[in-house]
């Protein structure tokens, strides 16, 4: 890599410039999905030169693997970190399920995560691998706040973690791509069947003195 | 568009033909989207010359159109079909979901309806339009089944057909998706969700004998 991307990186405003490619990037790539992302059509959409976009990215895959990267830090730092506020067990469930759909609704084009998925199943290499792991690390973290609302007792007693957490994650796919052909009432249809979800686990008042917090 | 396309449909060897070339154009598409399906890759990988397969279809639009239009000509055949010849009810909605699974399974490179929605999502247009119109008519069909279980008294009076045919759909796209990170267990997962949520609408035997199947 040239030392360029170093150079730019160094200065705040070369940081803050990365970080309004990388937003347009991120739009570009919920358009026309990452493999639409280059860095001529990054530098021409930013009124930018070729080499203006190659001091801050050494590459097209750097570009798209760093516009992957960014989108999942305004994830985590929209949906994950407001959430670990909430009390452990439902309450954090209930608000990581909110600010997800907030995500989601924010998100109109689609969501880079998804549609990388979608991109990159039938390609195998770097990218793919990378897209698969930063979905198993999303996985991980869900199942552990489902978890914690089973440990909590907020949850029933015997609650499968992973079954709950499949359930959660596809219904927030399920109103992502509802909004493609019906995006009046996904909305509504993803709120009560969330709902649904935790009344269908809800632990007795019993079950919850029971409960063993760790 | 030239006589062409006519000429070829005419013979059953033209209609073979273009059978042969609609599978290959629908797994390029599961492998790298319909945007990636052009007459001179098909050309290429099924080993004929372009005019070839210009016979078959006019255009790269009608090429595309008539790749996704093909692909759920096969869904309807392979999932909707076997399963309109189960009871009315819950026995017909198990064999759709299981069809579904198995469509999702037989299909490891991703599915073409889904991978529609992400591509054309963000790209205004007549694909867009006929995509979102071909899930439309997909979750109609849904929920019609749906409905006809709670008619038959097999789900719970007053479930409402749009929440169970949202989840259900969000369940398969939770198993589709889930293959590029978590394929073992997705399967079981999705399969265990389906009966969790039946079990959850389930009718009481008082209900069942309630029933006003139509």
């Amino acid at each position: 890599m040239s030392p360029a991307p170093a150079t730019a990186a160094q200065t705040s405003k070369g940081a803050s410039t990365r970080c309004k490619l990388l937003e347009r990037a991120c739009g570009m790539a919920a358009k026309v999905g990452l493999e639409g992302v280059t860095i001529g059509e990054l530098a021409s959409t930013a009124g930018m030169s070729k080499s203006g976009v190659f001091a801050h990215f050494g590459s097209r895959e750097d570009l798209v693997r760093q516009t992957l990267d960014w989108a999942a830090e305004q994830f985590v730092a929209q949906v994950m970190t407001p959430s670990m506020r909430q009390p452990r067990g439902l309450p954090r469930l209930r608000a990581i399920t909110e600010a997800w759909m907030a995500w989601i609704a924010a998100h109109p084009d689609g969501c880079v995560f998804l549609g990388a998925s979608f991109e990159y199943d039938g390609r195998p290499g770097p990218m793919r691998d990378h897209v698969a792991q930063m979905m198993e690390s999303w996985h991980v973290a869900l199942e552990r706040a489902v978890t914690l609302a089973v440990e909590q007792g907020h949850l029933r007693p015997g609650t499968d973690p992973a079954l709950v957490t499949f359930q959660l994650d596809s219904l927030m796919q399920g109103l992502h791509n509802a909004r493609l052909h019906q995006p009046r009432h996904a909305q509504d249809l993803a709120r009560r069947a969330v709902e649904d979800l935790f009344a269908r686990y809800a632990a007795d008042p019993a079950d919850a003195s029971a409960a063993t917090p760790r």
